[in-house]
């Protein structure tokens, strides 16, 4: 079967914008139908990652919107939401259209407009994806993630500063990813000296709340060279779930969505953990980067945190994660961090991440939803 | 390459329901799951069409939720929102994930809950859809189409009756759905002398406000024995938009979407609209049952209102239409109604039917967001 190519990539800005988030979508939207020189009436489907613009600003019916902002009637569009992972169900929604043959030109685009809104009102409407009891008893993703932190650190005897080198090294990596929202790096103390939020974590263990848009182009591998030179290919995706009530997991540290969606991800590109060169993780809690180095495969289970105190996850070393800053420095714009996420990983395979740019022929994006209610994982390869 | 059979359908009853979406999401799943004899974590894949469930009672992650209550786990699950149509869209998404060869066994459970809100409250979500400028100037979709009925009536010198005469036939229809909101008859002056709304539309042109649920069981046709004996398959589906600005529109007596979206669904049939023998579509508004009519190509443009009038169009007619009794009596649960249909023509391919049954091989489903911002058409066929 003729396998799914990403022939064009692109995000804004991440931080703190203007506009709405129809804007958004928008700007992301024609920087990729330029970059391929392409029109919006090229286009057979059109899907918009995005959790909750109805929450956030009132407006609904923004895939529609947005497919008139492209001129891209009459595509077909559809909003795609999964909560955190809107952006990964997004890549898997493009993934399908194009595979099943009923769209032979695809374009992506995930946003979220949050920045105008306080962070209480933010972290309620991202609240509202959990239990109702959990909810009602006010426990929010940050609790969950204190929680799970505080359980890693004691079963497997990690330094409390191996978390936080997570963010050292993320913040690092940051610096050279011009769309990022934090351009620069944190030392060890000042993460490790900043307020604490959920204990043991504090301020720098959190990602921030963003602002912004990616967008990926997609068609069949056979006719990639019709857009591009370069293209990457989507030779795994997949995609699972884990309970809705976190408590009822049997072990907090293991992320089951993570593993079942690798699995499958794994078997459709034929391909092993070993063989992945460079990984983009959902470090939305820097916990969370232990949780998913270890669920994909990259280290076994307890010893995530000494891969990241020996620097193996550097951008220098043997298995890079989060060249992109992650979603720690790069932001978290919701229903675009999925999709930034695989744009990071085909820079890195076309050749096309400048100062970031790792050796990189395979690599591996995984989103997740909620505290792992829902997970996405994607495995891409340089296109031949 | 093997086509996309349908092997188990469910609804719930429309009306005024206790509980929350998420119970409602559940009863129509477990009812489609019982029916197939399976367990949820034989599903692969698991989708949910809702447009709102974040704005309507506070709580999004949804698809997750239920993915718990069916205990699905770890089937992969995200929501598809493609506003009024977002029943339609979930079809078409999980149409794309069997047919891309990522799942065996989707479910696809569309469902929204809207009673507990005032008419005013859910009117203002829906409008949401529409364009700002629209939306400020108090523009609703009501108002549309009380616009657009005035062009058609004096365009084609059609009687205001006619409209009326689409509410009396699928009302009469609605009386043997046992899952209908309204199961009784309405007589052609009750209509006519019916509070007006947005003239010369009246109260009894509308469809009203509605909770419900429906489910789909989809699986590759090469499989669905093991399911059951009688199947349907979709032999055909499409989706296309419209501008989001209703005013940019040429005619605005043409629904361009149902045009653009029956084509693509025809060609992949390779049928023709003389070829349908029963229909479902989106009297959301009695003039909307005309514009699609004309739209899918039933009849010429200008003449839908003639076939109500001389009844082609009746249950005993030449092309039933609506014989679910429609959204106008069936009522309209937004994510739920694009399901709906497609399962009464499921029940009318199966010949499970019962009193509503009609005579009929192929069948359409056309499903419409916004003031046909967005479509999707559905073309079936009885199973092998």
């Amino acid at each position: 079967m003729d396998r799914v190519a990403i022939v064009g990539a692109s995000m804004t800005q991440f931080g703190q914008r203007e506009g709405w988030i129809r804007e958004l979508l928008a700007e992301a939207g024609q920087d990729c139908l330029a970059n391929a020189e392409i029109d919006g009436d090229d286009l057979e489907h059109l899907y918009v990652s995005n959790m909750a613009s109805g929450e956030f600003e009132g407006q609904t019916g923004i895939a529609n919107a947005v497919a008139h902002d492209l001129d891209a009637l009459p595509a077909y569009t559809a909003r795609i939401d999964q909560t955190s992972s809107s952006g990964g169900a997004g890549v898997y929604s493009a993934w399908q259209s194009v595979a099943s043959g009923a769209s032979d030109l695809t374009l992506l685009i995930g946003g979220e407009k949050m920045t105008h809104r306080s962070t209480a009102e933010a972290t309620d409407v991202i609240a509202s994806l959990t239990h109702p009891a959990e909810y009602k008893h006010g426990v929010t993703l940050p609790s969950f993630a204190g929680l799970t932190a505080r359980r890693y650190l004691h079963e497997y005897d990690a330094p409390r500063e191996s978390l936080a080198k997570v963010a050292v090294k993320n913040h690092k990596n940051g610096v050279d990813n011009p769309h990022a929202q934090f351009q620069k790096e944190v030392d060890l103390d000042t993460v490790m000296e900043s307020p604490i939020v959920a204990d043991p974590l504090r301020l720098y263990d959190f990602c921030p709340i963003t602002d912004g848009s990616a967008a990926l182009l997609l068609c069949p591998e056979s006719v990639a060279s019709e857009y591009t030179d370069d293209y990457a290919v989507i030779s795994g995706i997949g995609g699972a779930t884990d309970t809705h009530v976190v408590h009822e997991r049997e072990d907090p540290t293991v992320m089951n969505g993570v593993v079942d969606s690798s699995a499958i991800a794994y078997e459709q590109a034929g391909l092993s953990p070993d063989d992945i060169d460079v990984a983009e993780l959902h470090d939305m809690f820097t916990i969370l980067e232990f949780l998913q180095s270890e669920g994909l495969g990259f280290f076994e289970q307890g010893e995530g945190w000494k891969a990241v105190e020996e620097g193996v996850t550097d951008r220098d070393g043997e298995l890079p994660i989060n060249t992109s800053g992650g979603l720690k420095s790069k932001g978290h714009p919701l229903g675009a961090s999925g999709v930034a996420q695989v744009y990071e990983i085909y820079k890195q395979l076309t050749g096309t991440a400048g100062p970031r740019q790792v050796e990189a022929e395979t690599g591996l994006a995984c989103n997740v939803g909620g505290f792992g209610n829902c997970v996405i994982t994607t495995i891409m390869e340089a296109g031949q």
